[in-house]
């Protein structure tokens, strides 16, 4: 079978541990790593194309008009974005990529390329959630309720997401697990195996 | 998580081996049955609500007619089909139910209950049908090609399930998982969790 590689993505609120999740699975199986463009200046040690590709502004918004960028977003006067035509590549070659984007960026890219296996990473409980954002006890009472607020925000989108993957303290490998699961189940899909009816007519 | 349980759907043509794929399943996993009405007349032995439902020809046409039947067909002049309302109410308790029905009968089903999951079970290639087709070789060669193109048209219908499992000779215990992969990762749909961004909005 000459299967296309997935698009996984995974998103979720801050103290969700999707890092977490997203570095344990990538020792778990192969996956493709994405280098995202930016015009922000490269820091020393930088490389373009492996840290980032290193672009100019007008670069990066000629990108965006044709279409080029899966997704995009600007902080702090610099763009930064995830350029389609090596997530396309790879996928051809049957290699797996995972994209760790906050919610915009995936519904962008969700848009751009509807096979995409949307994942939506979340704490157990509302308690976990507080007492990953109040961290090492080190932020005000005031940025924590600011975290806690745009973390339940986030959560609003979880509708948008296919697949929801709880993250239990201690739970790392558990959760990972569960995501190869997904992709299991999500390769066996008829969608992603259209081909297989050819093989018993001839 | 007080979850519904899965209503899964398992087709595939003859020579497929499906139906030691769903025996393989119930030995592995608690699966409720489904136990269908019919007009025909009870065997010796067999039990009302344990074998069939065994109903009057105006009591099945009534429950048709108040949608009552999940799908139904006739086979020499008798029908055959499977109820809702039992259906409903083991999904409901949480306990998953397998409908081992062919094509027709599945796509009533999803018609009904979009929910449920549908999966096309397949031998590996053309030979492996033809050779579980021919069997014993019990069967003149015009029964086998006659046998062989109803498979084949069955197969056309394969873009109507959600999955496919392929049925290795030898590899029913590998079909079976596979299964049990798919309905793992239905359980992480964010469909089928939609109550669980609330325990974060308090």
């Amino acid at each position: 079978m000459n299967q296309k590689g997935l698009l996984v993505i995974i998103s979720g609120p801050a103290g969700s541990g999707k890092g977490t999740i997203v570095s344990r699975l990538r020792e778990l199986a192969p996956f493709d790593f994405s280098v995202s463009a930016t015009t922000r200046k490269p820091r020393p040690g930088e490389l373009h194309g492996v840290h980032y590709y290193f672009v100019d502004k007008a670069d990066f918004e000629s990108k965006i008009e044709q279409g080029e960028m899966l997704e995009y977003a600007q902080y702090v006067g610099n763009y930064y974005g995830t350029p389609k035509k090596p997530v396309e590549d790879a996928l051809a070659e049957g290699k797996n990529i995972i994209l760790d984007i906050e919610v915009k960026g995936a519904l962008q890219v969700k848009e751009k390329m509807p096979e995409a296996i949307m994942i939506y990473v979340l704490p157990p409980d509302y308690e976990t959630l507080l007492a990953r954002i109040r961290g090492r006890g080190t932020e005000t009472e005031e940025v924590i309720q600011k975290r806690m607020n745009e973390a339940k925000n986030e959560i609003k989108t979880f509708p948008r997401y296919d697949y929801v993957v709880i993250n239990r303290d201690g739970g790392v490998d558990r959760a990972a697990q569960d995501v190869l699961t997904i992709l299991s189940a999500e390769k066996m899909r008829t969608l992603r195996n259209a081909d297989i009816p050819e093989n018993f007519f001839r």
